[in-house]
């Protein structure tokens, strides 16, 4: 599995153009709440382009990587996302 | 207190532009570990964007609400934002 | 709305007795990834029992701070809260 | 790096205790923002649980997994597991 970097980028705009609407919202005196909500539904794109990245890092890199012996490192990177992951 | 706009305009900005460096990134081909940890960076500043307006909003919006005698309807509010933020 | 004390304490035993379950998994050998399902199924009813206690919260302690004066105080503490919550 | 299993019971039984003492304050009547506080450190703990057994997991199963041929079935559950934890 190669990464879709097409998808990727596509989302990551999408995203862009999110934060963009969401200053007019601000500019414009919208209400707090609405902002918010915009804020978290920019977030939540921003997760699935990370899942994305992740799950073709894992099926490719990593992967490939357990054929150069380099295995452990691997491990170590995903370890330290987990850590910054797991709440 | 009120909504600082231009702090929190200032935030979004930053967010923004870091999601074109990210772009820039995949285009790139930078490694996938890289682009995940800019990624959860930029999702971090719009969190830090959401805590200042909504901060701003329950100082601001909900007290004065209280005034009114619409607090109730601002509490269904607030129960909703904690629904979508606690896992 | 009053705390539904009884609800509340009912979820917190259905989650206290799935970590018991979680130590017999882990005594028993069981596989990493069946424990960490099981470790974010007792964090999720934890979220639940969160969510139901911060829920009446807000429309009864807050609510009733309102008629008393103390209304600032209160946005402080749920402030504190989000603060906790975003990511 | 083998699962340290003494350590992982050790705080998942701080965490059983965390909720029964959680079960007294609602039984007294504590108020529901100190609950709250407790719910997310029992949280927490469970948490620093579910690194424990994910870190052990990558250093031990997945390894071994790959010297029998069946690392692609292991990156399917890491990425399954990345799509319950990121937001």
């Amino acid at each position: 599995m190669v990464r879709d970097d097409a998808k990727i980028i596509r989302l990551l705009k999408t995203a862009g153009g999110q934060i963009e609407g969401i200053v007019k919202m601000v500019e414009d005196g919208k209400y707090c709440i609405d902002i918010s909500n915009q804020i978290m539904a920019a977030q939540a794109i921003l997760g699935r382009v990370n899942k994305e990245v992740l799950n073709a890092h894992l099926h490719s890199c990593v992967l490939s990587s357990i054929e150069n012996g380099s295995a452990d490192e691997k491990m170590d990177e995903i370890t330290a996302l987990l850590d910054k992951l797991i709440k």
